[in-house]
């Protein structure tokens, strides 16, 4: 009983790694088709955002099997429990690349962004992309390293998003509603984006140390 | 056991009411700081949300212990795994309610809302309350018409959502950047409350029925 149970937990396992890696590529992305205006490969981020909600739900009930099944106690049932609180927020990572696709989407041809804003936006999608690639390993490995990386890339994320705010209030903008709209909604999602990954981290490093941080609080 | 048990789960339900109760109180006074420009009760909003957070805590500590000693499995174990779904959605809303009244803190002494927009966003935050009464009385009563009534209410919501960007890119906006960014932050908030508040009715609706809605894909 107890190695199918560790060969299930092996598998709950896999197939986070399995959709961390979907929500990896749909960030990169994302961020592409906002940078670059390109509307073809922002619909295949639309598209592909499917997949990884089937992925998520077809997880959830394998974990709700689990429980049922096996009905682990002490740290066994918490990785269970974590599992369905982990694929939650994937699922919305995954959205919020969808989200970013769906403005470059509706302003094609025009691009999102306006000049003053896309130097801090290519920084802010390269680091949600880093961001991603490490919750990938961090996934996969465990490594607590990885997870106090993560939370650093998020601290740097906040600033960015306020260098948003800051340009966009400022008396140099020149920006139009329709700029200030794009920059607000893409800003708040490419920095919701980095608060589930640190949601994510905040649980895999309680797993690992034990050190309960109030896993269900992203504080924003 | 058995007994022991349901006693366990009417706890967990108490529970759940006793936060959507708070969230009630929360999105009730968020909407009137911000429509008033009240920072105090503002003040209020925000400082009251670590009360929420730590009720959802201590929910979802119940709710794994429940898992660990009862070890519920079928239509049981789905209560107690839908109960941790609820109460994180509930935290969120919260959040939502806190994320309103911090924009009417910010901008205090302006008003958040420039006047071209006040009565769309009297609706919305209207709306939200009545949409956070009705979640109260769907999680006291399990009653599925009112789950149908939410969903009505965030159709009603998304229009409003949407009015505002009508208005804030239209031809007669002469707003600041400040003004679009509020207005941008402050319609997404009070949607995304709504949204939550879907999530759990589909939950609910979900336990009533049997009928599984994808419950974990709120799509936006």
């Amino acid at each position: 009983m107890r190695e199918v149970f560790q060969q299930e937990l092996k598998e709950v396992r896999e197939r986070l790694v399995e959709i961390a890696s979907l929500v990896e590529a749909s960030i990169e992305n994302a961020t592409r088709a906002f940078g670059e205006s390109d509307v073809k490969l922002a619909e295949k981020v639309i598209s592909d955002d499917n997949k990884i909600d089937e992925l998520t739900v077809s997880l959830d009930e394998l974990a709700i099997n689990i429980l049922a099944r096996q009905q682990p106690v002490a740290r066994d049932l918490r990785i269970v429990v974590s599992a369905l609180r982990i694929s939650a927020s994937l699922e919305r990572m995954g959205d919020m690349s969808e989200h970013i696709a769906q403005l470059a989407r509706y302003r094609f041809p025009e691009k999102v962004v306006p000049k003053p804003l896309r130097e801090i936006f290519g920084e802010m999608g390269k680091l949600d992309v880093e961001v991603a690639k490490k919750l990938t390993i961090l996934l996969k490995t465990e490594d607590v390293k990885v997870a106090e990386q993560i939370r650093a890339d998020d601290d740097r994320m906040d600033q960015l998003h306020q260098s948003v705010f800051d340009k966009v209030l400022g008396d140099s903008w020149k920006g139009g509603a329709e700029d200030t709209v794009d920059a607000t909604l893409a800003s708040r999602y490419h920095e919701r984006f980095a608060d589930h990954a640190v949601s994510i981290a905040k649980k895999v490093q309680y797993l690992a140390t034990g050190d309960w941080q109030v896993p269900n609080t992203p504080q924003n």
